[in-house]
């Protein structure tokens, strides 16, 4: 039975577990060290905009997002969603449930007011750009970062 | 002289116009009815992690921004700053004003306590992914959108 929910701090090393679980996150996560991981998932909880979201199978975690709801002026003053941090477990990929996490972002945007969601995925994940287009999203921008640390 | 600031409700009506004033905004704002803008306006103000910004010359608007400064687990915790909604008073582009903007832009993301900076350009948009690249963005994302209305 799949549930979702808002995740709980005891959740931490299981989403870390997930984010690591892919060839981009391999090397940039630690889940042994959870002090900035706590530190940011207080943060994120704090925040009226923002929810960290795990997708269950009979209460195991199999995936995550993050949902945040921004206000704008521009397209008349349309609300957006973003949908970010998008995980799924490395043994359930291509079985669907990624697409049916998504549909209940989708959902939960719609919930929440938005009329636009709207992500990024790195230009290598090839295969995450064509999952994210069968869902309708359609690759009108350039996403880009800036380190500035 | 240059300088920045929250707007306030009553600059609503000059920042319509300036995000009116390109081929992209033209046909999808209407400053004539700001009921839209005033409430997400209100939103926006309301929101702790949002900052809608106006940079000045000599009182005059010129130019305008939203941050928004969004924690995530990714990156061992990274904060991020969202960098949206620039625009610059058309009379006024390709003369230094822009890149002045941003750069006050990464310097709130700073302060903010953000290491990383992200935005999203339309790809119709040519001239911005190479301002942006100028100022050190790397288009390394794709941005994807899907409208929910």
């Amino acid at each position: 039975m799949i549930t979702y929910r808002n995740a709980t701090e005891s959740d931490l090393q299981e989403i870390i577990s997930i984010m690591q679980d892919n060839i981009l996150g391999k090397n940039r996560e630690n889940k042994d060290d959870l002090n900035n991981y706590t530190k940011a998932f207080h943060e994120i909880q704090q925040s009226p905009d923002n929810n960290l979201i795990v997708m269950l199978n009979n209460d195991k975690i199999i995936g995550t997002f993050q949902i945040t709801i921004t206000p704008y002026l521009a397209l008349n003053g349309t609300k957006r969603a973003t949908i970010e941090s998008v995980h799924m477990a490395s043994n359930l990929r291509g079985k669907g449930y990624g697409t049916q996490m998504m549909q209940y972002a989708i959902f939960l945007a719609k919930e929440k007011g938005a009329k636009l969601v709207q992500l990024t995925t790195n230009k290598k994940r090839i295969d995450a750009k064509r999952f994210y287009e069968k869902l309708g999203f359609v690759a009108s921008h350039e996403g880009m970062k800036l380190n500035i640390i």
